[in-house]
Parts: structure tokens; C-alpha cells; sequence
């Protein structure tokens, strides 16, 4: 008979687990038989002794088989997925959503979201800043929508990979989270059940990410596109920069609207490279065009409105008022505004992801449990980028909030994160490596 | 606010736990607000990265304080308590105490003793394998035995030490048993708690117990006898062979019986020294006279049948039928009795403990979860030692359960267990060292 205490022993001494282990581990997962501190510690034994390749990929293909496979047998065209390993201020999946449906080429975005715990909401928080929107939908809905709109972003089905939805619980609260090749068996096989045949995947490196190295970044990403090639889906893996936060906006309503601008043709000039240089590997995976080509398909969307076009038109679906998408005055203001001002001339080197995610997690934009009710009109919007010069006593940024208290909480936290020095830096390209 | 994650994360990267971060964490053991999976994350994490000697010490104050201290108002010669690291057919327990009673110079044995999981029941299953016996009884009545007859062996209170007692259930279930300074840690918190101004342990090495290697056991007597002597204990640790089972007999009512030949003055020799050792030690550590005369007062308690007495008393005082520690053919007999013979001549080179060990177990001796019921009759009794010399066809061992199919499961262990031949093997000492 078999017994997860010989399992943990096995990990913890150094061994690999074999695929029998691995099948009695993940059942044991998913119908409940193995208890929580079992799994946790086998959890902290793997964080310590990593996993093999093998070991990672066996891992996958049990965690996808948890649950059903999303088959979306409605939709005809390629369906590609796009994930994030996250970061501060990642609004992408609001914006390459629209972009890849609104270039009309037959590819498909069916984008199941997260909330997330962490310093904001997850995507979904961020879409439902927007008033009456609800993205817990079934999944006819689902489907009935991205047959209809060319992508969707919704809730996780609760069926797909059940077993990584509880590994990924467990993780955040044991401090495992950052665990390379748990990271990788975790999202793939929430991407290999949501059914796509193609995959984008945005890995984040920086402070603000769990992958504080290139080194580590490009581990996660060539792990992740070996084991897509493994279970024969186009995998595309994009490192990106995440010492700095993304755009200017970090919080819920912020986000959005900040997608907004962009989705306007107006954003943050890295943000919007970084949404194109996504939505162009999106297209070029499900083979639209070459790449040149799939870049001026992507850009056009932003420029001629349709891209914009397409949010509202979700926004409508899920049962939100899409007048918010054309003018953001109507999004709700927070009680508390409060301004950062520099407190001598110079330049900015620097606006640390870390800090001003704490920042916006203190201004109450995050949860700390799931099922937490969030803020979403608290938040912080950055008036300087790196490189920007700024004057003593000029506005850096704005923070809204509820209270005062969180307010001066926040403010001390962004004070924090940002340096100022007399010389110019050099910008950090946003786009770091292509695997 | 603190928070366990940062707790975990701290130990998980190598730093050291201070006295804020042992403190939140004991409390929140205690009261329950720290989940069983955090803990079980952090104490996988403390197997992998150790405690320095000062956080063992701290940690080992805070669990002693997170319940009430034991201090037997009513006893007023010096209290000397008793302590194994546990191994198979560890039945000592039952044989000091009655003996360091029986010398009657004023020491006191408040011995509380645990059920435990493992290969047989712990001390308190084998003092029930007497019909009648109960040891589940309250503090006045511990009290009120350990002042009458000098000693007392009963369950352990519930409000001693309260957070080890989770943490240990824990470690049972999460392959983090067998780490060093969490087995320091938990031995010295109870051992502090129940209020002995004295404590003689038992530190066991080799295959059949926690300690495989000289080295492990050092390290751990080394650091409990520190511990001890920094709370002002008179403590001694006693490192001793655990290589081969203790005596003759592994189980429960056949362990109480070896206990009872001891007791009689007719027992196995090395596991005799070992009880000569034990009790003169603890009737030293209380200052009764030099070593070489308490090794002679702990000796004449079991050739004049003074010890023998004593435990006839306990069992009377528990409820029990005293008539079984006089008359041993009284024990209840187990429905099959099987016998393992040799199967080639030569000499017994090896018996080992951990083999022997998982047969009990099999045969029904031990106990999966807490709570599970024991079968009290099945066991193991060993015919040869270590260096006699056995006849091919000869019997090797016999064998007690309540089926034929655990009788045979058993078997295939025990059989694995002892290795015969042609050259006489060197005795192993039973006691290597004393710090």
C-alpha cells in the first residue's frame, strides 16, 4: 500500500518520485484522502530538493487529467491562451483579449482568469471595476461568447485541474509559491485543460515577480515551452521586465482605465510595445501571418478603435455598463486622494515593483484571504517613469483610498520605492528575451 | 502584525528564528490560530535548515510554558523522571521505576508515559496488556500513587506541554520526526513541564530508533543535557545500543512479562545492565550516593523482589489484577502462535531492529492513527541473541497474532530480519556512552 508519509520521505532525501507516486499524490489531492499538512509538507520538501524535468512534466499531465479538458467544441478557429506569471500592475490580459479578437483573423482568445491574492486583484477584480460587471458566468456562457466576440475573460471553471487549484492555495499560504518547476506544472496544466492549441506566455522577471533573475525567468520559460512542446502545443515564452511596475496605474479601476488608454491608442508608451509585441506572438503561434506582419495586424486594432470596440462589447455581455469603457469620468472615485511629491530635483532611477505593490496592497487594492472583498477604487497612479526628471516639491504620484489611514500607510511605502539621483539612467527595455 | 508566512519564509531562506518569531509561533500552536498547514510547511522547513542551539532553547521554554507545570505539591523527596527516544521492545520504563521506588531513599518517579505510534504500543499499552489496568487517571490520583508508592506511571496530562503535543502529532504525520533539535525541543519541554528536578535520558542509536549513527545520538544527548542544565535540571544522557531489539520480547503483553523476569532477577542480561544502568543513574542524578553504591542499591531491588512488589502495587492502584505480575501464565495467549526456524547452521550475526520492528507492527502490536485499538497479545519473542550459536531446523523465534495472515506477513519480516553465520560476531555493548 502506498503512504504520502513514504512519499515526503522519498522527496526529502534527495530522491526523484517515480510516476506512481506522482498518480497516488495528485489522486490523493483531488478526491481529498491526503490532508492538507501532508501536502504542504511534501510542498516545502519539493521547494528544497526542485524536481526533474521528468518529474515536471509527469506532474503536468496528472494535474490537467484532475478535472476536464475545456473542448469549446462550438468554436472552429484556433484558440489561443495567453498567461502571466504575474506582476505589479499587469493590465495585459484587458488589452491582448481585444486585440487578438478585434484583428478578425479566425483565432480564438477563451481566457479564464484569477483573482488572486497578492498586492491587487487579479484580472477579474480589475474587469469588474467596471459597474454591473460579473465574470462568474457558466460555461455556455463562456463559450457562447468567445464563438460570438472572438475571445472571453471570465472565472476559472472549478473543473478545470482541480487538483493545481488546491496545490496553488496551499502554495500561497506555505511559502512555496515561488517554486520553479511547481510553477511550471501549474500553469501549464491549467493551460493544457483549458484547451488551446496555442500558447503565450508572458514571464515576468524583476522584483515585483517571483523570478528576480533572468536566470530564473529563463529557467521557468524554457521549462514551460519544453513541456507545451511535450504535450504538442505552440509554445511562445516572452520575458519581460518587472522591476519596475507595468504602466503608470497599480490597483483596480486604475488598471483598467489604464487599459483603456492603451486600448485608445493613447497608453504608456512600454505597456503598449509590451501589448502588441503579445497580441503579435498570439496571432503569429496560430499562424496568421509572419511576424512582421502579425505586429502591424496588432497595432492597427489599437488605432482604429476596434480593439476598443471589443471590451465594450464584452463588458456588455457580462452584464456591465459599457458607456465606463468610452468615458472613465464615470468610474467611481475613492474617498481619499493623496499626492507623493519628490522631495529633491533629479532623476528617477528607479520605482521599485516590490514596494509599490506593497503600496497598493496597504491602500487596500489586494486581498490577503480568498474570498476577501477588495477596494476597487483604491490605487496608485505613477506621474514619472524611470528617466523622467522631476522637480523637488513636483507631484510623483497619486494614491487613493478609503481612509486616511491607508492613505499615509501607502504613501510611506511609495516613498520607499522610488529613488531620485542626479544622473540620467539608461531605460530598461520592457521586452527582455523571446524563447 | 506577524505573520507565519514571513515566519516560514525566514527559515526557508536560511535565517534565524528570534524570540518574537518562537513565541508568535508557539502561541499560535496553542491556541489554534496557525493552521496545520503552515505548521507542517515550517517544520519540514526546520528539518532542512536545523535550529541554532539558542533557537532550540527558546523553542523549548515557550512550548514548556504554553501549559501548566506539574509541581506535585505534595512530594517532598527529590523527583527523578525518565525519558527513551524509543526504540523496539523498549520496556524499561516499566523496570525503573518500580526500581528506583523500591530502593526507598526518598526519590520520587512521576513518570508520564505516551501510547505513540509506531512498531508496538508505547509504555502505557504494555502496562494495560494487565487485565484491569488503567492509566488514563486524573492529576490528584497520579499525585496520590506517586506519593504513596514512590512512583506512578500513567498517561500523560493533557495540559502538559499542550503545543508539543500538536507539533509531535504533526511530525508523526509529515516525515519530520527524525529532526534533532525538535526531538531536543519536544523530550526537554515535557520532561520541564512535568517538574522533575532531575531527568536521566535514554538516547537510543542504530537502525531501530531515530539515531542511525553515533554521531546523531551525541548530538542529541549533547543537546538535551545542555537544555536540561540551562533550566537548571540535573540531567544525564545514557546513549545505548539500539542496533538489535532490547531483550528478548516485542509487543506488548510479552514485553510487560520480559519486564516482570527482569523484575525477578532473571531477565535478559544486557537488557538487566541496561535497568542497572538506568536506575542508578537516576538514583545518583538525586544525589542519594556515589555511582558504584547505587548501581548496588538499584541491583538488590530486583534479587530481593522489592521492584517485582512495586509493580504488583502500580497495578493494583490502576485498577489492574496484581495476580498476573506473580503468575505471568496468566496473560491472555494469542489465537496463532507461529515459529520461525533457521534455515541454515551458524551463528546469529545480525538482528535488526527496524526489521523487527515493522514484523510486530504487522503482526498487529502497533497502531496506524492515534486512537486505533492495539492488539495487546501479539508479538515477537526471540529464542537467540546476537552471537549464539543456532542448529539449521532449530527455532529462530516465535511469533503471536490474531490471523494466520498476519502471523505469515510477520514471518517474511522477521525472516529478513536476522542474518545467520559461519564466524562468531563480537557482542555489541548495550550502553556506549554516558555524557
Amino acid at each position: 500500500m502506498m503512504r504520502m508519509h513514504d512519499i515526503i520521505t522519498k522527496k526529502q532525501i534527495g530522491r526523484e518520485l517515480d510516476e506512481e507516486d506522482i498518480a497516488f499524490f495528485v489522486k490523493g489531492v483531488t478526491d481529498g484522502s491526503i490532508p492538507d499538512y501532508q501536502i504542504s509538507a511534501l510542498l516545502m520538501a519539493l521547494w528544497f530538493r526542485g524536481m526533474s524535468e521528468e518529474e515536471t512534466v509527469c506532474l503536468t499531465e496528472y494535474l490537467t487529467d484532475s478535472g476536464v479538458i475545456n473542448e469549446l467544441p462550438s468554436i472552429k478557429g484556433k484558440k489561443v491562451d495567453k498567461h502571466s506569471t504575474g506582476g505589479v500592475g499587469d493590465k495585459v490580459s484587458l488589452i491582448v483579449g481585444p486585440m487578438v479578437a478585434a484583428a478578425n483573423k479566425g483565432v480564438y482568445v477563451p481566457k479564464m482568469a484569477g483573482r488572486g491574492l497578492g498586492f491587487t486583484g487579479g484580472t477579474l477584480d480589475k474587469l469588474e471595476a467596471c459597474k454591473g460587471v460579473n465574470t462568474e458566468i457558466s460555461a455556455e456562457e463562456f463559450e457562447s461568447i468567445v464563438h460570438d466576440l472572438g475571445f472571453c475573460i471570465a472565472g476559472q471553471s472549478k473543473r478545470l485541474a482541480p487538483a493545481e487549484s488546491r496545490l496553488s492555495a496551499l502554495r500561497d499560504v506555505t511559502a512555496t509559491a515561488n517554486c520553479i518547476p511547481l510553477i511550471a506544472a501549474g500553469v501549464m496544466s491549467k493551460k493544457l485543460a483549458s484547451g488551446s492549441e496555442c500558447i503565450v506566455l508572458d514571464v515576468k522577471c524583476g522584483s515585483g515577480s517571483f523570478c528576480k533573475t533572468m536566470r530564473e525567468a529563463e529557467e521557468l520559460a524554457r521549462l514551460m515551452v519544453r513541456i507545451g512542446a511535450k504535450e504538442k502545443r505552440k509554445t511562445i515564452a516572452i520575458i519581460t521586465d518587472m522591476s519596475a511596475p507595468l504602466g503608470c496605474a497599480v490597483g483596480n479601476s486604475v488598471e483598467l482605465i489604464e487599459a483603456i488608454r492603451v486600448l485608445e491608442g493613447r497608453g504608456d508608451e512600454r505597456l503598449t510595445e509590451l501589448c502588441i509585441t503579445l497580441a503579435a506572438n498570439m496571432l503569429y503561434a496560430a499562424n496568421v501571418a509572419d511576424y512582421e506582419a502579425c505586429v502591424a495586424i496588432a497595432e492597427e486594432t489599437l488605432y482604429d478603435g476596434s480593439a476598443l470596440d471589443k471590451l465594450a462589447e464584452l463588458v456588455e455581455r457580462l452584464g456591465g455598463d459599457k458607456r465606463y469603457i468610452y468615458d472613465t469620468s464615470l468610474f467611481e472615485e475613492s474617498n481619499v486622494t493623496a499626492m507623493l511629491v519628490a522631495e529633491k530635483s533629479g532623476y528617477i532611477t528607479k520605482i521599485d515593483a516590490y514596494e509599490v505593490g506593497r503600496a497598493a496592497s496597504v491602500l487596500g487594492a489586494g486581498r490577503d484571504r480568498m474570498g476577501e472583498a477588495i477596494d476597487h477604487s483604491a490605487g496608485i497612479i505613477l506621474n514619472k517613469r524611470i528617466g523622467d526628471r522631476i522637480e523637488e516639491g513636483e507631484a510623483l504620484a497619486t494614491l487613493q483610498a478609503k481612509t486616511i489611514e491607508r492613505a499615509q500607510s501607502g504613501m510611506e511605502h511609495l516613498f520607499r520605492a522610488v529613488t531620485i539621483s542626479d544622473e540620467k539612467p539608461e531605460q530598461q527595455k520592457i521586452i527582455l528575451r523571446i524563447i
